[in-house]
């Protein structure tokens, strides 16, 4: 086990997607955990677009993590030393520990233990994560899919995105996934079973969208904004629902950027557009849990994952993240030496 | 009864809002019933700002008047000649007969007889009409207000929203309306009841709306989009929901307009927008209608008509309404001699 505590602090505050030189590294002393507390060793640290949101200082649904502290992220864990009833020594825990190697909790920032038998530990932070929740969620209860609708995904073989599109086609959907670039389209149709995928990159994506999409589009699960979403929109048919999940294509909220209207396209189709916040759905997690668990383990919902070693790739991975340089699930492997 | 059947023809197609000079009046012969069919004579026209979107080319939900046919419109009538084992002589309708003063029917066209006792047929075109039907719908199956909650309107003295405002006010919540100019904010509040009219026209609207909503907005009844639309959505509360009703303030959808991007205020706050068409609703107008015209007759529903007399007076009346120059729901008399 690493005698000492590295951990990645917030340097200074980002104007637009964090990049390496916003954190640094820095070194502690291993914390003891007092009366009731518990000390996790972190295995693996998540890197996800929601970053951004977390460290900039516009209005959010979350505190911005303050400068000179260790970066807010979910880990992956296990409980080295216990003194608290509920937790004991070698138990696997998920939550919001930060970047860093140990951490101490009350169990108050552990989102779950996670209690997956025969599964990877590090699947607790992807596709049994936020993100394969965050889409179970996303789709089921806000998208409303019905057999024979056609769904498109934006971010497709993301890892939010390859789970809506795969639980979609479980709910016998028509799915179409928008990427970027000829290895994440062939990700899409090979991998993850997309009837379309779309390379946003190249070619007229208005013109493929209306290929895909003859009848319209019933259900757009939405990771990007931006661009794809204004060519999505135009295609929207009667009574489409539109999930707002994520921005990633907008660089920066201050100021407010612009983009065409949508509320034309909401009136004439009866349109519903919904934002969707995980956090929301924290008392059912174990639900969408255990379904994804289940459908991994019959081999219906595949998945992939990116690992770098080294908490010294952290800081630069949230910009990583946001050039599309990841196929898969971005995690960073802590060494265990 | 007019000796002709005087009519408003479609003579060529807006950029934008029509204006007058679009239109063209014309003599016809009063037609007559066949087989099955009855006369309406039309007591009077209806003006709303939906018929910008009728007579525009742009995709939308219906199909676009035709250059030289009779401007559609909603009107109330009575049936002055039947063949028609349904509609009997002396009977009272309302539907789509267009801008002119006889029309023949098979009923297909008629959306409701008016069986509304001791209340003028005019309001079977305003407030027990399409207006205040989309208030109902508008407001309660997609706003889902809740006692206590903020509710602001726009257009909030007009024929939807001066409805919307009450409703709301019914329903235990605190109403916040936006108008133009100092004469409809103080309908706004002496005859519509809200606890707080803002005027868009004069000092901050910004400002205005965070004292007038210190928690943020629960409900936006939405009637114009653009610049107003922007201010709310900053204001909005977790939770919103947001109603598009109409975009009055946008002069034209073709180019595709340009506005602040609502995605992560959608998503930040899990608000909700949703597009209403009241056409979706025709099978349960009799229902909001019955209650519309209980609360009328219980005085707990105020409405405002502007009735200008004289058929010559529809082709500008479309331009008039988007300028806000009347004051409670546009209607066109059509004379008796």
């Amino acid at each position: 086990m690493p005698p000492i505590n590295r951990q990645v602090l917030l340097k200074s505050r980002p104007a637009g997607i964090p990049q390496a030189e916003n954190f640094e590294l820095a070194e502690a002393a291993i914390p003891e955990p007092g009366d009731k507390q518990f000390l996790v060793r972190n295995e693996f640290l998540s890197v996800e677009p929601a970053m951004r949101g977390w460290v900039s200082a516009v209005a959010n649904y979350a505190t911005p993590v303050g400068i000179g502290e260790v970066m807010r992220s979910f880990t992956a864990g296990t409980v080295v030393k216990s003194r608290h009833p509920g937790f004991a020594e070698g138990d696997k825990v998920m939550g919001m520990l930060g970047w860093q190697d140990y951490a101490v909790s009350d169990g108050s920032n552990i989102t779950r233990k996670v209690m997956e038998t025969g599964l990877p530990l590090s699947l607790s932070l992807g596709v049994l994560g936020l993100n394969g929740v965050t889409a179970y969620f996303g789709l089921l209860d806000l998208g409303m899919p019905r057999p024979g609708d056609t769904v498109v995904v934006s971010t497709a073989a993301g890892s939010v995105g390859s789970a809506v599109g795969q639980i979609a086609k479980l709910m016998g959907c028509r799915t179409i996934g928008i990427t970027g670039g000829a290895t994440k389209v062939k990700l899409c149709t090979d991998a993850f079973g997309y009837d379309t995928a779309i390379d946003y990159k190249s070619g007229d994506l208005d013109a493929a969208l209306k290929a895909a999409c003859p009848r319209g589009v019933d259900v757009y699960f939405d990771n990007t904004a931006g661009a794809i979403s204004d060519a999505v929109i135009k295609q929207i048919a009667t009574g489409a629902r539109i999930v707002i999940c994520g921005t990633a294509s907008l660089s920066s909220w201050d100021p407010w950027p612009m983009g065409p209207r949508v509320e034309r396209h909401i009136l004439v189709k009866r349109a519903r557009m919904s934002g969707l916040l995980i956090f929301d759905y924290a008392h059912r997690y174990e639900e969408a849990v255990g379904r994804l668990a289940q459908w991994i383990r019959d081999g219906k919902l595949a998945y992939r994952e990116d690992i770098v070693d080294g908490i010294e790739h952290a800081p630069g991975a949230i910009a990583e993240l946001y050039r599309g340089e990841n196929l898969g699930k971005r995690l960073i492997r802590l060494s265990s030496e």
